[in-house]
């Protein structure tokens, strides 16, 4: 099959060298909650966030809509985000028919996942991990051969350690990176998907992961689970890192813990890679006032975040100290 | 003046190599709340965290009771905790008066301040960086010539930023500590008295310090206003430091911020310690249970801490995957 090769479209998505940070609320921040913005709201979250200065989102799922109502506007949020100039965005799809609606959708970027973990593989898709990189690869030949300008982009669930089966060894998760590389995905990411990571091996994998990626973007998607969210990003960061999931407000929560938090907090991730002298070209006062339409739309929902409740230093430049 | 080496002493209260975590609440965690806990939950406090491994606390502030009546009962505190073996016990002293109570409470830390900045040096302590140096040079002397078993430690505020004047040069902060030892401090704490550290600024200050102390031990006391607490204790973990500050649930708030969050969550930072290979002695369910004092003590205080909600991973050892 003769393809056209998608690499100079991932190269503008994903610039070399720097940092991109992704708001992951509309998708992975919605997947849990029962009361969830309409699409206005949504369309108003993504505004604002857009003139705070972001440029990535994740905005669904492909799923079935009568079981995952979040996600029943997905097409449409689409069509309007794509709307927005230089606006990247990606939906989740869990396999091969929400591959082929998210293609027809024009989304920029197909997300698929498969899972380091066997247990996980089949509890959270049903089927298994072999079963996962065959459907993946065929999706990757259909963008090939009739979607050439879609991004791919692949994340290993339960990189870090996984819930049901405990430890995951980083060889094996760097072996699926490899392959998941060789078959023509253009960015992988691993997952802290219930918060397990400590920064040492956040720091670990993610030299390998540079190493091994050879120049094509790689990404960390953390959850703060158990508190270490920004202390890994950090990490991340120091290994080169392309891209970073947050979501506003740490919107989201844990499968495998039903108490706990989310998603890392966007707004402090976004002062961490200021102090760390990383432009993200995002405005944080922009990004914080943006809390107020999930404010708004979902009253009931707690926010997370230190810099909303501080506020920020009353400094010119917190990287002129380093 | 002739003098007693207090060295001995120190390294065994500050143990070369070894990361010392040390709990900060019931002094900075109570500063600034209008319910406290009574003495009897102030012992069952300290007999839980010490049931948990934990070996050194700052126990209160030698201040005038009638306006800080939370340190009332800091005398018999003192006594109380003096009884456990290996507990290492330090009260914060403002000036020479509060000094010599606290050589006559038997603590076995003075704990001076001075800070970074002149502005921040004057409203907080009502004098000059210049006279609080002479202050604590006499205190040091006092302590050389009546009190060789006492140890004394410095810490040094606004070491990453001062919320008054703004930013703080970093060769300031090293060479005030580098007088510091030099006069006979036993250890210097760098203090982010208020939130404004990023991990690449600790990270540098970390590794300086860690030079110019030459094996004397130097402590980071991080406070997780602006949500990179525990990402900075990382980072000094990295550099050698000897001691890190934190308190139980985060208990405590920030000076210049009234809705922010205050010190570093103790659980969090052991389970962070944890995954970076460190031993803290401290077993982490038994720290988690200390919080139902502080729920029983002060039930309208917000307790903070993702791992107290999330829960420790069901993974036998975080660190095996480094």
């Amino acid at each position: 099959m003769t393809t056209a090769a998608p690499t100079l479209k991932t190269s503008i998505a994903y610039p070399k060298g720097q940092i991109t940070l992704r708001e992951v609320g509309l998708r992975d921040g919605l997947q849990m909650v029962d009361k969830f913005p309409s699409t206005q709201g949504k369309l108003d979250w993504l505004a604002l966030e857009y003139a705070a200065g972001m440029r990535h989102f994740e905005l669904g799922t492909f799923l079935p809509t009568d079981r995952y109502p979040m996600f029943g506007d997905l097409e449409l949020l689409i069509a309007k985000a794509m709307e927005y100039p230089d606006l990247h965005g990606a939906a989740l799809v869990p396999n091969k028919r929400g591959a082929m609606d998210a293609f027809a959708s024009g989304v920029s970027e197909l997300h698929c996942v498969i899972s380091a973990s066997e247990e996980h593989n089949q509890a959270n898709l049903n089927r298994s991990c072999a079963d996962s990189l065959t459907e993946i690869r065929q999706i990757i030949e259909l963008r090939n051969s009739r979607h050439p300008e879609t991004t791919i982009g692949v994340g290993i669930a339960m990189s870090f350690g996984c819930s049901i089966s405990g430890e995951v060894a980083p060889n094996l998760v760097l072996t699926l990176a490899e392959n998941l590389y060789e078959i023509g995905a253009d960015i992988v990411s691993l997952a802290d998907t219930v918060g397990y990571a400590g920064p040492k091996q956040v720091e670990h994998l993610a030299r390998e992961m540079y190493s091994l990626a050879s120049g094509r973007p790689f990404g960390i998607h953390l959850h703060d689970t158990r508190g270490l969210g920004l202390a890994n990003a950090s990490a991340a960061l120091g290994q080169g890192v392309s891209m970073l999931d947050a979501s506003l407000g740490g919107l989201g929560g844990c499968p495998a813990a039903p108490k706990a938090t989310g998603n890392i907090v966007m707004e402090d991730l976004v002062f961490l890679c200021q102090t760390a002298g990383f432009d993200t070209g995002i405005d944080l006062e922009k990004l914080l006032l943006t809390r107020e339409v999930l404010k708004r739309e979902m009253p009931a929902q707690p926010l997370y975040g230190a810099l909303a409740m501080a506020g920020l230093p009353k400094i010119g430049n917190t990287v002129a100290n380093t």
